[in-house]
């Protein structure tokens, strides 16, 4: 989808024209009221889900979430996954081409937002002509996307549903996305951003990042008992140490596989883009901190849930949102699920969690005649 | 200290002729029972306590523990710091020469364990004609060599202190090391290991080694009391963003300076070295994992201590050894401290941690006529 309109960004600076890659499942009903919109994450996209006639492997990110007869059921509401401003997935990004030069953005793509995004997304809806979304929906990131869009377009979501996120990145939640940028920014291949032009990609620093990355995904416990101290043998061999640096644990094995192939699929400019919207997301710094302030000209109805496991953004970061929330006497619905897989457990199907919101969406689809 | 006889290592391969640095404090008395052996942990050394005339700025690592009145009383105990092999500040390491090639070691250096460092700690304490500790003592790696010394040497052994430490590491401790290790691999100036030829040192990777391990020695609570959301900006600035990737938040100012300066005076090859040691040590792996086990021959009295928000080696990690040792009868004080700061508390002066300890090593002095 192209915009030759101007959008204008939260750092004051703007991108002229820009188009955005969009993948919608279900039908958009005659009244227009059957629509969500699912924000995406870090390092995800608008393929949200299904797979692709030509590629059956490549499922969508939230294939176990959304579908004809999935808790968010395609059969009933019509869904549309946008990849967002800055992303590599095919929307306008750091590795398009700079109209001004002809050259790739790189370095000089703008520093965008959540609220950015949101305004973004809110052009997508006006192009299918949907003036208010059933439910605005998403994890983690996306569930920042979904609660801000509460927040910018109050009168546009009717439900909100915001999945293992947070109110606000916390020092150390900021910390470890530096840690991850240091990684890419250090990277000899990085050239200041400019390593498209030296046909080259900081790999290595790519891949620490997301090394780091993954071990704030699962919980401790999960990585125990997923890996413990298992060494990484052939059947048969000795379990023994090797007494070298190359793999020898099998948690070791995982992460750099997980870290390789990240390295091969994902730009490092928006690796840095979309750690630095994760920082600087705080609807409440407007208000001196206060969260209920900024909630203040909300209407949507929300769903909020979180995983008793995930220490990247804990329950308590929730319950932060859902306070503010009933602050207002806002319709609030809360779910902490007692689930053993850290943060990555939104992204993944337990049957109480996925219960939970195939109950919400069948409240919805009778608010909306879906 | 020199030592000529060939240290047979854990590995399998052996050291042929190597110096310790070490340093003392107080005085040994005349029936050699009032020593106290002081383990360090990753990045300190020999330098336990005090200041050099020259050097009044560069204070020990535990100076606010070792010393005259101090709760490990050098008026009364004769304190004993060695910094361990591998290590990078004066001992047998990487950076030594190596005398079959004339050249520094470099990676060749063999690959070190806990229970190697405590083999040529037992020489020190040969060569002093220590035959028994009072007391042998240390804080997270520091306490693995305690625990390692009251297994390989009971009879060595009054008194085991185990401060903020672990029986063994987990699959999230390990994935840390990992990744720290993978930065410092894949740094293009590492050359293998053999950097110093090149005259340069692999200062990116070291700078996210060291930035990866900050994060996990403070508390989330910690950092957020300690840096929160701010912003860093001069007196009188906007609190305002500046959408780029240099340092915007609190945080990631103290990051960066850390990580700098571990860069500057620390060395590649001994971090590779000693995150190994902390991966390897498992005394209960030789008893199919099961610690008691492990535990059986040991005859020292134990005191163990651990911090409410160390998440690197949470409490539950110290009532692993607790139990075990409980399993045995044997006499054992835990302390499990309430204080705020992480797994960096060990190294901080709380008057409920430093009263334990001391009024612990009053009782050892009077048992040994200290």
């Amino acid at each position: 989808m192209e915009f030759a309109e101007p959008l204008h960004l939260q750092s004051g600076s703007s991108i002229s024209h820009y188009s955005l890659t969009i993948e919608t499942y279900g039908t958009l009903n005659a009244e227009r009221s059957n629509a969500v919109l699912v924000c995406h994450a870090l390092n995800a996209s608008h393929h949200v889900a299904g797979h692709y006639a030509d590629d059956p492997q490549n499922l969508g990110w939230w294939d176990n979430m959304v579908g004809p007869g999935k808790p968010l059921d395609t059969n009933r509401f019509f869904v549309i996954g946008v990849n967002n401003l800055g992303s590599c997935f095919g929307s306008t990004g750091p590795m398009s081409l700079d109209p001004l030069t002809g050259r790739p953005y790189g370095a000089r793509f703008p520093v965008v937002t959540v609220e950015d995004w949101v305004n973004a997304q809110a052009r997508v809806a006006d192009a299918f002509g949907i003036d208010r979304f059933a439910a605005v929906m998403g994890g983690s990131l996306g569930g920042m996307q979904a609660l801000a869009w509460s927040i910018l377009y109050p009168e546009r979501v009717g439900h909100c549903i915001i999945v293992a996120s947070t109110p606000k990145l916390s020092a150390q939640n900021i910390a470890f996305n530096e840690v991850a940028r240091s990684a890419i920014l250090s990277d000899p291949d990085f050239h200041g951003g400019d390593y498209y032009a030296h046909n080259i990609k900081p790999r290595r620093g790519l891949r620490v990042a997301r090394m780091i990355g993954h071990i704030t995904y699962l919980s401790d416990d999960d990585m125990a008992s997923k890996f413990g101290r298992a060494l990484r043998r052939a059947e048969g061999a000795l379990d023994a140490y090797n007494f070298n640096f190359e793999v020898e644990f099998e948690v070791e094995s995982y992460l750099r596989y997980q870290g390789d192939k990240f390295a091969d699929f994902f730009d490092a400019n928006t690796y840095l883009l979309i750690t630095r919207a994760l920082d600087y997301f705080d609807p409440a710094k407007a208000y001196d901190g206060n969260l209920t302030a900024a909630l203040a000209g909300t209407s949507a109805q929300y769903l909020v849930i979180s995983f008793g496991t995930d220490w990247r953004f804990a329950p308590a970061r929730s319950r932060e949102i859902v306070k503010a929330l009933l602050d207002h006497k806002r319709a609030v619905t809360y779910g902490e699920i007692d689930a053993p897989h850290g943060h990555d457990a939104f992204l993944l199907d337990d049957p109480r969690y996925h219960n939970l919101v195939r109950a919400y969406y069948e409240r919805i689809a009778e608010e909306v005649g879906a």
